[in-house]
């Protein structure tokens, strides 16, 4: 870390940091420059994400110098981390795309869209049980009901399921019966139900906040990751601008950045980023051009009458076509599907 | 709500749009201009809030009419609502400063804070026992300890006491132990602690996500008001914004757009928005003159050593002296401190 | 247009709208619906885009019905518009790429990376003669010299030639010597050079502003096009957000949304969007895959000492390695290149 | 400038950065940290930001130090600048209101207005001549007849005038009839238009970008006063951000950002950046409690029928109360109006 003094700090002023930095046990190098006098901070930068150092007299700014972060750095752990969900390996050569209802809402419509993207290729059932709504007079989901139509789907056509988990005391219920717990955007700083994650093995599902930034997206999955939990997957769904045009605005450079700073695999989630089922192809096949190790789509049979985010579901016939043409895109990146 | 239709949309398209609009119970008002055919749909507003209308073939855009709240809107309730806190009316002529450290640390220190900021003027204390943190190697508060301090606090200067609440199953604490229950600025959508606060009566006072709408924010407060606990107040914190100078950018004109959309209390916190203690200043008296019914501000007695927020903290000193500032900013615009 | 009127909007205010609309032209429909009452305008939306309605008494809010540009619709004209810059297609199956340096700094260096893109199967040269920089003591470009050397190199290679223009008293000289004229993103509202460019039929490629919308774009463009230049190009180059870990946020999902709206060809600068030219190829390749009509990258043969934006260049050979990955691209996604 | 190295980075990289250092006449500290090694470069900071050090292989990050501009800086000039506009004074303790027309339409109008508002308290006359609009269908002002209504209003009132520039061909005409010449958000980096004002010592308002960062905003100013003209003062006007709920997002705590950072006299302008004349009474008196040296304020007496902004004109009757009120204020926080 570097500290910048003002240019009319005292050498008393300059004395009292340097005394700071040692009760703090690091080390100090003072270095005068024309115009700043700056000191170096020699041990662990970390020590000092703690420490309100800018309200010390004296002081103009603090620049870190290490990232914040370590379990999920590609710094710490060179090689990709690949996550085993029942046999799918995320993270590999191969793609992994999760396809599915916004909301379960009835057993036999859930079994029928699982049935539909299984047989497109789908390898994940995504299936929101307990939905987190902007109003509290939208629907909010089956709840318990939900989770067990998604098992009922999982016996059926075999594939593992994803589901948002919202309340820390569902931590058992989700632990019986989702294979990949989803962390969703809005708790994606709910630190309580990051830490309760991380105690134990089941893969997570993170999916980036709508004004986080890299770097608080990547502590979020530390929380997980420094409690224990090491099967965590990164998803980027679209961050809050300006722009009014779409829901979000799809943030694809997100993908190499994140696989460059850490090991861990990155999904893309085009429906919820964009809120328009038109634009659910053309941002699927970017993200795949972009890097990304797999997709969440929004698939239903009847999107005008889904109970949740209809605008932003497929059909299963669009979502078949899509599948092809991803196909070509994966190959041409040198990945599969 | 006005549906816009495509200019090329059949005839067929436009009577299944007709005949979705009875089966939910909805008059159908269609009128022809001279580029668009637009229709007029009678009925609540709020009923097609769960419908994707935008999902249906011909349709090219929906435009709501109403807002999607009730509970909170000045339009249902005319005259604003005063909040009573142990004796304390928040919402009523008389400004209320909440004040005290970011995070309570040590019983002395926070009794002595408080006992300093109730001596210039504050009438409720503010303290962090849980502190939802964005590293996982931060600091991240006393817990039931910590409460326990304010209480003792509470006890010596009878200052009620605004804590943070973080998870669903700590509610029976907060009953207990607190006055105030706060919602932190990244639980502003975790739906299932809105639900939770919102089955009792203990006041709430609610933040303002970081990137969240006015109107996001305002339906986070019906969460809790539809649950039966209508002693909500709202906190302006400030916005994520592209700029970096600051921590997040206070939106003052919040406050005038707030208190005309609803008849709750609006609060303003000038220390988490700005991030530095030398902006709470011009801040706090920008968000009195601007309108607000009270300030969240933080004092520390030695803000160098702060375990959480020091950068943000003011002195007793100058917290002394801002009050000063702010009973003549107060009177200026027609109330009392 | 539809005009909202507030519930407590009197008989007087409500005539008093008619009367103004009448006055207009414009012919009014009022429909009392169960909590508000509205009035439908039949005429040209556009009229109303002058009129300050919402400062009528019991006005509550006023909803456009049309979208506020005609010449660059797709509604006004199906058929994608197809730019001939020399011979090379703008618009066309076959993808256009436009390389070069950012900044024109010596003619044998231009010539130089002007033959080593044409190799690699760029169509158009890129340069800057003149600089937009944020910091006055940054290097300004080289003006009029530089304009020359990209016409030597034109003759050399045969390869078009786009540049930026920067004050509308330079327009004779980018007339004379460039292809295509660029709009760079800070002058995307600088009206005057809009209408000026807009006076002539070269052809102009206008990027979208750092914190642009959708519709201010695609009115920049109308600017244009209402002067009588039909040969407009639209370039996404990224926004601005709260993210710092990129100089922009990429936005791809303004490909398929413009190319919905609009008939006129969609470029991407990946290189001016993101400022890492590690985050070029992968950008690219999903520009390409979401259905971009070309791409303007930056190639510089010794970008650790180009005088500008070296942080985003790659080297010629990179760039060959990347036009072979985008042809495979563009060939999933039915494109040539 | 501080550059932190990869943690890869090998010798023969780090003797190449040193060279680079050295040609550019700068010398380098190495400095090995338990996790990275840094580079500090002492000489100029300046002389870096024109080089692409990033692009230099080994190189993981830069940090500057100093602040990259000079004239505009609080470091170079310790006392406050102080603007003389005929006689008004600009940046003393008595504030200055500038207020009128958002658009000159009419004599009369205008001269009519500017006898209300001098009645009222305003020091200046602000009126648009040249209109920079979103949309090429809306009324572009009256242009040069436009200045020739402000020049008339002016020897009829004495008050000076402000009016905006648009293009650099219109020098001329802005030096001989105008007091302040004004550049708009969106020229904020129209950097030959800010050259162009740089050339002469005639007083420049300039307007914050819609999304220009304080440090641009700086820079611009830097570019004007490197050119000679040190009369600017700079305007705060709302940014861009995600809330719709107004215009612009008004960003208060830019002024005392800026008067720390800089000597040069603050305005601000709560018309434009709420776009509603209901917000411009709160957000002007907030501003005045902040700290601002004064207010740009658009007044109408027929605000529903203005050519232009009448969403955000006060009548003159509004505008003389809100003078009252913020006598008030301003004297609370020790100024005078």
């Amino acid at each position: 870390m570097i500290i910048v003094l003002k240019p009319e700090a005292s050498e008393s002023e300059v004395d009292h940091i340097i005394d700071r930095l040692r009760d703090l046990g690091l080390k100090s190098q003072i270095s005068t420059g024309q115009e700043r006098t700056i000191i170096g901070v020699i041990g662990d930068d970390r020590i000092l994400h703690n420490q309100p150092l800018t309200a010390l007299p004296g002081v103009e700014s603090v620049l870190p110098i290490l990232a914040p972060w370590k379990l999920v750095s590609r710094e710490f752990k060179k090689e990709a981390t690949i996550i085993d969900v029942g046999g799918v390996k995320i993270g590999a050569k191969k793609l992994v795309i999760m396809a599915g209802p916004c909301a379960v809402e009835r057993l036999e419509l859930t079994v029928g869209i699982a049935h539909e993207v299984k047989a497109s290729g789908a390898a994940i059932l995504r299936g929101g049980a307990y939905k987190p709504r902007t109003s509290p007079y939208s629907f909010q989901g089956l709840g318990r009901e939900g989770l067990d139509y998604l098992v009922e789907a999982r016996k059926q056509t075999g594939l593992p399921v994803v589901s948002e988990i919202l309340d820390t005391r569902d931590i058992e219920l989700f632990l019986e019966k989702a294979d990949i717990i989803q962390i969703g955007a809005r708790n994606m700083q709910n630190f309580e139900l990051l830490k309760e994650v991380g105690a134990y093995d089941k893969p997570v599902l993170l999916k980036r906040g709508l004004s986080a930034t890299i770097k608080e997206f990547l502590l979020s999955a530390e929380y997980i990751m420094s409690r224990g939990n090491q099967n965590v997957m990164l998803c980027e769904r679209g961050i809050r601008t300006f722009e009014t045009q779409y829901r979000n605005t799809l943030d694809l450079a997100a993908i190499p950045t994140l696989k460059e700073l850490s090991h861990l695999p990155v999904i893309v989630d085009p429906s919820h980023a964009t809120g328009k089922w038109d634009l659910v192809a053309p941002m699927s096949k970017a993200a795949v051009a972009a890097g990304a190790d797999g997709l969440l789509i929004e698939v239903h049979s009847n999107p005008e009458c889904a109970l949740c985010d209809g605008e932003e579901s497929i059909k299963p016939s669009k979502f078949k076509a899509l599948m092809a043409d991803l196909r070509n895109i994966a190959k041409a990146v040198g990945r599969e599907l």
